[in-house]
């Protein structure tokens, strides 16, 4: 029994989030309690700016404040080069290297039979659309160097092929059964540098 | 680089909680993105009302959406009788066993000299306070059975037994080393009701 109905309130939505069990919402809790509100509520408002200002590009489903992300918006962007990841954080990874002026394609996950996860499930169609209508030369596939990402990228790889667009894959260089997000900045860069054809 | 700067915000807010660090704010904030807004949004409202419903109670220092928490405002419980925890979340485990009937006061932490904690940064003071004015026959202290919860104990029961105030401390039984937090409520119940003079 908590004493406070909006403490015990506060737990269970703390327990919600992922990652965070019993204890650390207690932990969290209990810092919010000890912490000043300012600070408290910029958490509090941040949350809820987040819900109301981004969502997801309707070009390439990279987290956007408007219809069109930055990176989708900016004139420095080469256009005819995609860089297909499988979460908007691959891209926070790779635009670090500064390697890679292209645009990007989010699938929003990876090929997975374990989880359930289908090509309907992922942005492939749209990819698809995308190669269509847009002038691509070139797809890179960056989904992650383990068996969800190299599946993802062979069965991307044989729907682009035919639409005479060159498909390539990071080099290896990155530690194979890892993520993607983890990889250090130079390795990341050499294996976008070093891409080989898929 | 990300490319909405309200999610840069809220990962940077992210990663000021306990425990979370870059990645599990980032997976926090994606998930978030993947969620509906009523139920990501009852998160930044819980924290809201938290912040702006609960303090500490003015006599025992457990959480309190009143002047008095729900305990110490209770005719059921015994006065004469007062459990001293580190932390509210002790009170939480503690009421759990049902084997308590008394009522509660909060240290808010316990004596480090490593971490600096000294016995002004606790609610001591308060506790002879209540001790002086309120009629009370028995201390039972319960803080972790772990170094500082002991040397705590040791020096809560040095300033109260001149009182003529019964002090014990919670039975062996308990796991030596642990935190009382993770004991079960079996053991905990037995602890409270062998509870050994100090």
């Amino acid at each position: 029994m908590q004493s406070a109905p909006a403490l015990q309130k506060l737990l269970d939505e703390l327990e919600r989030l992922p990652g965070i069990g019993a204890k650390s919402a207690q932990r969290i809790a209990y810092w919010m309690m000890n912490t000043d509100s300012a600070t408290v509520l910029r958490l509090a408002d941040a949350i809820t700016e987040v819900k109301r200002t981004v969502h997801f590009c309707s070009r390439c489903f990279n987290y956007a404040e408007d219809d069109l992300c930055e990176i989708c918006q900016s004139a420095d962007r080469d256009g005819g080069i995609i860089c297909v990841v499988s979460e908007p954080r691959d891209i926070a990874a790779i635009e670090r290297t500064g390697a890679f002026g292209g645009t990007y394609h989010v699938l929003g996950g990876e090929l997975s039979p374990m989880e359930g996860v289908g090509p309907d499930d992922l942005h492939i169609a749209e990819l698809l659309r995308r190669l269509a209508s847009e002038d691509v030369r070139e797809i890179i596939v960056a989904t992650n160097p383990n068996v969800e990402g190299e599946t993802t990228a062979a069965y991307v790889a044989r729907l682009v092929k035919p639409l005479d667009v060159t498909v390539s894959r990071l080099a290896s260089g990155m530690p194979v059964g890892g993520e993607l997000d983890f990889v250090d900045e130079v390795t990341l860069s050499r294996a976008i540098e070093a891409r080989r054809p898929l």
